[in-house]
């Protein structure tokens, strides 16, 4: 007799109960090889199922290898399992399966000792998703869901995805459909001064994978890479698990400082020079022509990780590093995750042209390329003019929302030390010497329901110990400027309750009543700017 | 005097053209530094442009620092400008520039010597994409767009982009939404017979990806794996790419031969259980276990390719062999590319448990995860039961295809040898032996417009010599009963006049005049099948 144990409740079958539970004798070794089973039409009768139940679950079990049927004597365990299987089944104990209770099993045995897992590195879990309690958040990652092109972006969906079902069916090239290279070379020669060819360009998913793809390419552990210090955290983290070793260079208010370049080895340097994440310093000309140089004499490549450059609002847009150099020893990383939105995850690299079938071969190793439909929305968007007007558009409201964080932080700070706020989505606060550390003034926030952060939190990483202990990165292109204003005022009530005063300035009162007058903010801005450029 | 060549046909700006040639100059050193500039005015008059626009590039050029304006005595180039960038360009030569031509540079220098690139591994093109000139082409990885649920699909893009743009604009986890991860831990317990729970699941852009993964987490040179010989190339060269040894072991009808395992030193293997690739075995329950308990024992970690295991035309689904280990010891991948299409470029992992972080890790660091629309449409569409109906009906449609393919062989090529109809998209049909090579057949078909492929074609590797010269892969999926009849009839003709006779038995006449009779059909098939096993 078989002990089965079948619910009708289940959300299996209970043709596939039966099935699980005699497989499950079977290899647990309670139904031994050459074991008579008894007939279908007994079993159907004592566990009060079909007959028809019973026998396909048999004629599946036989199917399988498990069950033998010899005409004439009835249905037998089969006998080619081998003896080692059932006296020593591959599961660890008795279990509780979906269909319900299992039959008895062997007694228990020592799980397999697995091989080590080779990956060395942390866990990137700095991207925050997910509802927060956080009434105002200054993470520096989150973009605001109202300024995502949804009306536009649905009509691209609409009619591409009406045209044709054969490219949701078929593959296409891993390194991009056509279609969107050309859209994003035009729009990096054009914005960037970088000329590009749309066979430089590779489709990525995001900027990491960007990473990711150079990394195979040059990364291994006798290699050392040049890395801003501060830094990114996913870059830092990326190359590490590929055993390179990093290699820290200070930053200051003109970006990398490349004295320390020569002669460090390194044949790589990952750099982010439109704005330095974090401290959000633009990399000066005579930096930019000193680190190609080092590159072209050395033969190392340079990773330029241009993250945010869609958005400055002091003077022109500074030409990318890779267009200075014609692009013959940089490697430019690029993403849509800033400037439309990160749930796209959609980024791309524009690689020299040496590296052109290098770099496809790594991607096609990695994965087939991006969704087709992804890449084809986004090439409209973007040849249709629709990416530049959506630019202007949020620019505009990212600029408002970063002169509403410089003016509340004037309001209620004084002439605080601010840097980066040129350009990007953020900007890096040093904190008054007489404040608190700066998790100490983050975990006060919290309590009031604001968020900020400091270096760590916010995705920075210091290689060796930590010169940054009172600077927050604080984010503003998903909030609003009411949103703005009411977060700073708490953090500075908060921290008055606390005992730390801020010793706001008299000045703070006339820029708040001059608050929407454009001159005279971008005055109050320009010497918060000159006030506050961060040096380690 | 600065010889400006401007083009206002060109499609950048006048503006952006003045910018780009000084910069040019100035980085040539064809312009030295503290060299005084003509006035605005003066270059404005001269190439016959506004004043404005010159002013606004040199404004440009100055905050880039390029540019130097001394007041009262005009605008300079910049001397910071190190002497060394200027003396040796960073560009090789004289190009021409999207705005025009470039001003004359500086002599070419020798192009720097790069790191060399590490990836050690071939290109992965054995994707087919775009128009092809074949009529009738029997490429395995194909599938019919047709097929595709095009409708559906796009009623849950609208609905779901409708609904909300916050996940367009934020970030997700990375190893996938919750809501796809639910629906893809459901489908894979209940029609693999996999007990999963949604924590194991990581979605990942295809298959490549999961190999990708698993490879970061437990390859490196020292390492060993397992291999089906002969296998599916994108897994052997992912394997490679990071430095893991190919032991090969050898296939037959019952699958992986698992005799060799023991003492192999393996701490992977990788396997394709349900439809070996590429010669379609289906692997036999007491390899199964044999597999399972070496992998027990010796602490490896089995990797099971489950790619097209959606379809089995001949008795009831093969359990996946993670359901059998209750998933301690294999890592399953699955893909969506086979079942619904690879444009959609989405797949998954089930991990056991003690792996579920270390695989969060490495996805993490390799990408943010997949692109929110494609995985909440396809969560809704498997969720709401769309993909289990769908799955029935191109069921049906494949079968019929298989159908034709095995009863026009038949009716042009007598009792052939054919390996893996039972399921699958592909079967594998082994060429007479006074037949030329595969390569040859291949040859001939593709001039009438026919794509045969011999193994390396479809993408199949063999580790070490060929066994399968006369071999050919022959995907049907994508084909119409009525193609598929017209392409092998096309190539028994060309075949007929290469002088090659198939001599087809009076047989093929019945089966002929019965083609539409499923069960004449099928017992054809079943004929068919028990003469084809191919072993090497």
């Amino acid at each position: 007799m078989i002990p089965l144990s079948l619910d009708i409740s289940a959300s299996s079958t209970l043709q596939e109960q039966i099935y699980q539970q005699v497989r499950e004798a079977i290899l647990s070794g309670s139904l031994r090889p050459k074991t008579a089973l008894p007939s279908s039409r007994e079993l159907a009768r004592e566990n009060k199922v079909s007959r028809n139940t019973v026998v396909l679950a048999f004629e599946r079990l036989a199917q399988e290898g498990y069950l033998a049927t010899r005409s004439g004597a009835g249905t037998f365990v089969a006998d080619p399992l081998p003896e080692s299987c059932v006296s020593s089944p591959p599961r660890s104990a008795a279990e509780t399966t979906a269909a319900g209770k299992v039959l008895p099993v062997a007694p228990e045995r020592a799980a397999p000792v697995h091989p080590p897992v080779l990956l060395r590195a942390g866990t990137l879990r700095m991207v925050q998703y997910g509802p927060t309690s956080l009434q105002v958040d200054f993470w520096y990652g989150s973009a605001n869901a109202r300024n995502f092109p949804l009306r536009e972006w649905r009509q691209l969906l609409i009619e591409n995805v009406s045209r044709t079902s054969a490219n949701l069916s078929g593959y296409g090239p891993p390194e991009g459909i056509e279609e969107l290279r050309k859209a994003i070379a035009k729009h990096v020669s054009a914005n960037r001064a970088i000329p590009t060819d749309p066979d430089q360009v590779v489709v990525t998913a995001g900027a990491q994978e960007g990473l990711n793809l150079v990394s195979r390419l040059f990364v291994q552990p006798s290699v050392r890479i040049a890395m801003e210090n501060p830094c990114y955290l996913g870059a830092a983290l990326v190359f590490r698990s590929y055993g390179g070793t990093l290699l820290p260079m200070p930053v200051d208010a003109n970006g990398l400082c490349t004295d320390m370049l020569a002669d460090c080895g390194a044949t790589l340097a990952y750099v982010t020079p439109s704005h330095q994440f974090p401290t959000g310093a633009t990399m000066s000309a005579a930096r930019r022509l000193d680190l190609l140089n080092w590159a072209e004499r050395s033969g190392a490549y340079v990773i330029e990780d241009d993250y945010d450059s869609d958005f400055r609002y002091d003077g022109p847009p500074v030409a990318a590093l890779a267009g200075l150099n014609r692009n013959t020893s940089v490697i430019y990383l690029g993403t849509f995750s800033k400037s439309i939105g990160s749930g796209v995850r959609t980024g791309y690299l524009v690689v020299p042209k040496q590296l052109i079938e290098p770099i496809r071969q790594a991607k096609s190793l990695a994965n087939y390329g991006h969704p087709w439909i992804e890449q084809i929305v986004l090439a409209d968007f973007i040849e249709q003019g629709r990416f530049s007007r959506h630019l202007r558009r949020i620019r505009k409201a990212y600029a408002e929302a970063r002169h509403a964080l410089l003016e509340s932080l004037h309001e209620y700070f004084g002439l605080t030390k601010i840097s980066g706020a040129e350009a990007g989505m953020h900007i890096m606060w040093t904190l008054p010497d007489h404040f608190p550390t700066a998790q100490e003034v983050a975990n006060i926030a919290a309590a009031e329901g604001v968020g900020l952060y400091t270096l760590e939190a916010a995705g920075a990483y210091e290689i060796g110990p930590s010169c940054y202990p009172r600077t927050l990165v604080l984010g503003y292109a998903s909030l609003t400027p009411e949103a703005i204003s009411k977060g700073i005022a708490r953090v500075a009530r908060a921290l008055g309750r606390a005992g730390v005063h801020a010793m706001p300035r008299r000045v703070s009162r006339i820029a708040r009543s001059t608050q929407r007058t454009t001159h005279v903010a971008s005055e109050g801005t320009s010497r918060l700017l000159r006030s506050g450029i961060v040096r380690c």
